[in-house]
């Protein structure tokens, strides 16, 4: 059987580069070169605590989940897809056959296998499998590193979705990580103009003005709600996107848009709970969407991207062989605040 | 001009009923002969307290506003309705004009003139005029009470509506004063089949069974989600419908419904804050859904009472006569846990 | 082996029963004993003319696919059903990977096998397996006939959902055949009140209004739409339901409604095209709904049956054992007027 | 009384511009100075043959509906817009209380006061007064023609959302007069990147393209059909938008989608019926939406055009001064292939 590098977390902090067998695809499976695959808080988090959570890391674990590659192998079901191929990964397989599969928000599948959730392998390995239905055919002129930032863009397709965004939406995105900053690309696929941003560190600001932002803020120092009165001429804000899971921000999304607005919650708080103003909630007859994950999303973020230049690459701001995993992870750990988005090439 | 008797609050604690000029209809309005109308908990709090949030009793003011009666007389560009017609009223007149009005969510417009809210006068009086289109004729079998418990149901069908029911939904509505009572009635309406209710009350719990409620708990003594996991075999609550403002009741109705559950509060919460699980929410990807009064209900409700023996009128629990004014909100004030809806009788 | 009884139509009306194998459910599929099943339009069309549209009866098929039963076997990897759990079977396994499984629309799917649809066996038999996500427990106080409704039942409860049934919505439903008929019951389920139904079929006229339609008329009798006028004081039709494909009713459906009504169209016309008022349609800015099958109905239809009488059975007017399946599918044939729904008793 | 300028329609054919009296803003209306205002097919039909459908010119009407200037006067109770203000106006001015105003469809509102429709003179004049609700501010940076243009481009985004457009959307539009031009526009307001069009006449096509489609067919000539299979790899189109009234592009629209498409009709057909595949749309579970006019489209259409250059005017081909009105229409009756948009100026 043939060998691959894979890295592997045996415990928190500890991880290392191993010889591992390549998987063999099932018959409905396709075997994946990986060519690109990104870093998520969610690795970083895995590495540094060894759980977020109920998911808790027992057995030496795989990490990564935003990756795109070359189809190497197809099971012998596989139709659509063919060695030569290359795909962006949905990195999350589902039944199929329970109530939310059934009810299109397959995102909630009890069944689900994620990869880099214990205790399901990620793909910060040479090859990885996965079901066929979750491999995505990406056109020649997107690159790897666009396909494998599909995954963390499809959170904000999936809050444009969840929020049921319209082009004449005044919105405000809360946290300016990488999924706030590819939420304002979310937001312009689905044909926003008016995309006002938050963040307290100074260079996620900067990007998201590059990103498109129409104005950027920062909450330590601007009084955001009067800011946005003054630029929306007192018609104000229809839809917050909070993804920083920052409790002050939590705050101010569900108080901020107009009567009749909208709060999509992206973000997870690091503490239990937030203190909330639901008489606010009630007499301003909010409507607040949770989004956890994402559903249906490769194919209108290949569409998009395939159809316009996005820009989406500019997220990425650092790169990194497998070998030197560990670097990598640190630098996401130690510089969390200019490091967005790192790449990291089998 | 005519004199008619109506209920004056001069200040907190101090109603009296004075003679005072009946109002003239405008063009485009009715006078009505109030033949029955609600005590409503906001009467009961600006009797008390004076004010409710922002707004304030600074003039001496008729409070009431949950009526039925008859046309006395109709305005000179009134069509449709004429003296003799038998009508609900729909308390609060809209602009027709700002962009909430057009676009069908008319209770959130500013420019809102809602009776027995300052500086509007309600309808605690013999007489009352009311802008035509608010006017809605009732069929000859349905009774004054009814028409004028169309006002608080109101609020449950647009609560079942901004949460989109569905007659399979697994519902749990938390507190049964009026609102919480009459919200079992309109869940019926939709057609939904199993409904849990839950207060702290005894006699509401009763009640709430005689409604129509498949099982009701004692959040004080019952563990509810417990309790419906295994009344529902395991399939969990597809929605909470928070009617108390009770700030556990929040928590519970934030937490209790299962993942992609729907959470829709009415209820206003006392304290100006309350710890929220937003992981919860956003890992659950819950949507949920303030409530402020109502909107396009009225034809519903009387359809539906027109149609099937609701049993609304098992909600009302004392009458009294306009001149007995002062009692009757005293017994609101004093037997806040039996007194469901008293009725008015000018 | 172990052998069965099946009913097999080998060409148009050549139809036998056979001794054939039980068949073995694979491991996520239960074996089920057929206790009733339904005779449907499509059986006997099959019967008569050996295919339908695109479908062509090649091989030698069983028909029949409304049908309930018991459990007799669970395969290696079924959860939640075992042996002597009494079921009704939902008779289309889709593939749950396509774009149309995973939003939510897997009654489009393009690999569904549908029984009774050429090539894939129906259950005119004694035993017939399925993948157990298809088959769904009914209680013990639900009868195996309204299990085996819950198929016909499904298309109303469908036709609903497409419509976005309000309970205030006034609805005319064309075609009292047995679609037309629990379509009527699907109206209840969802709230509506008011339900017009028109037939030119005395007897099934009668029987929609035992099924609790409001008014029934006679399309070559009667003006409907003056009818419908006259019994809602004006306001109008909000939602048409056409299940009779005749292309006179199909006509009426698509003019009948008031501005911005909605149709649902649900029977398949014999000739290929209908003339169509186009500006109607455009004018009174109409919503219309095709209807194919159904999806996520059953818990819908199992909850609704199982919490009120709705007297689901009235549709059947004859029964027979399997062994006289000849019989039966005669029936249907030569009393297309009379015999609503005819059931099977294998 | 001061004297304007305003082209009357005698009756068909006998157009001529006369002096008739300013007229007086009433307390919520407001005075605009016509900077530029569109000719519509309308305009030319009513002038051709005197009528369209129902609606008949018996007096004198003065026609134009599409037109944006500066506020002059403004009436006592107008607050938010002042004398100096440049504005689009929303010709049609509805009655605020109704059930489709009140509901979010005012467009269906049965006492609207259209302009140019009989017998409400529209705005071919030097002078127009409208309800100050209907009169929306445009940005310094737009143009009068452009102003001018969101009531045509109206349509198409009314028709984007009756459609319920998605950005992955694989969109056909038929039909590429100033409607299905600008409805291009409106699609890539609404986020739409594969734009597929037809028309019979080359310059239209030549223009589609130039506006921004992504391929433009012959219906003559092309199998449009077979060449979206192709250009979308097999996936099949979403939605189709079909503006031009003809009967084979109706029927086109109403069979070219895939399963579970989305038909949205905008166009009026010449002839009263229109034979339709009804099987086709049942069994393709369709949808089926008429567009009459627009709702709540103005402030999408100023948010969009002030956010981004959208090239509106291109659809602009010929340009005249008041005092040739009758040259602008016998421009647009008898050169009807490319004369696309007429712009007049008073």
């Amino acid at each position: 059987m043939k060998k691959m590098k894979a890295a592997v977390l045996n415990k928190p902090l500890d991880i290392e580069v191993k010889e591992i067998n390549i998987p063999e695809p099932k018959e409905n499976e396709v075997l994946i070169k990986v060519q690109c695959i990104g870093v998520c808080g969610s690795d970083v988090h895995y590495y540094e605590h060894g759980k977020i959570g109920r998911y808790v890391v027992e057995e030496p674990l795989i990490l990564g989940h935003e990756l795109a590659g070359d189809i190497v192998k197809a099971g012998s079901q596989v139709e659509n897809l063919a060695a030569g191929d290359r795909v962006a990964v949905e990195p999350g397989v589902v039944c199929g056959t329970c109530e939310y599969c059934k009810s299109g928000r397959y995102n909630l599948c009890p069944e689900v296998q994620f990869m880099a959730t214990p205790p399901v392998d990620g793909a910060w390995s040479e090859y990885v499998t996965i079901r066929s239905d979750f491999a995505f055919k990406i056109p020649d002129q997107m690159s790897y590193e666009e396909g494998a930032l599909i995954e963390p863009l499809s959170v904000g397709i999936h809050a444009m979705q969840r929020g049921k965004v319209h082009p004449n939406d005044k919105m405000l995105i809360t946290g300016l990580g990488p999924i706030g900053l590819l939420a304002i690309k979310a937001a312009k696929i689905f044909g926003v103009n008016e995309i006002y941003c938050s963040d307290v560190v100074p260079y996620r600001r900067e990007l998201a003005k590059k990103f498109g932002a129409t104005k950027v803020f920062d909450p330590t120092q601007d009084n955001i709600h009067e800011e946005i009165e003054k630029a929306t001429a007192g018609s104000g804000l229809d839809i917050a996107v909070e993804t920083s899971g920052n409790g002050r921000a939590v705050q101010d999304a569900l108080t901020i848009t107009k009567r009749g607005g909208r709060i999509v919650l992206v973000g997870l708080p690091a503490s239990s709970e937030i203190p909330v103003d639901i008489t606010h909630i009630v007499d301003s007859e909010y409507d607040i969407h949770g989004v956890f994950r994402y559903a249906n999303s490769y194919p209108t973020a290949i569409q998009a991207i395939g159809s316009q230049d996005l820009g989406l690459e500019d997220v990425i701001t650092h790169k990194y062989r497998l070998d030197n995993i560990k670097e990598a992870v640190e630098t996401a750990v130690n510089q969390k605040d200019t490091s967005i988005k790192i790449m990291i090439y089998p």
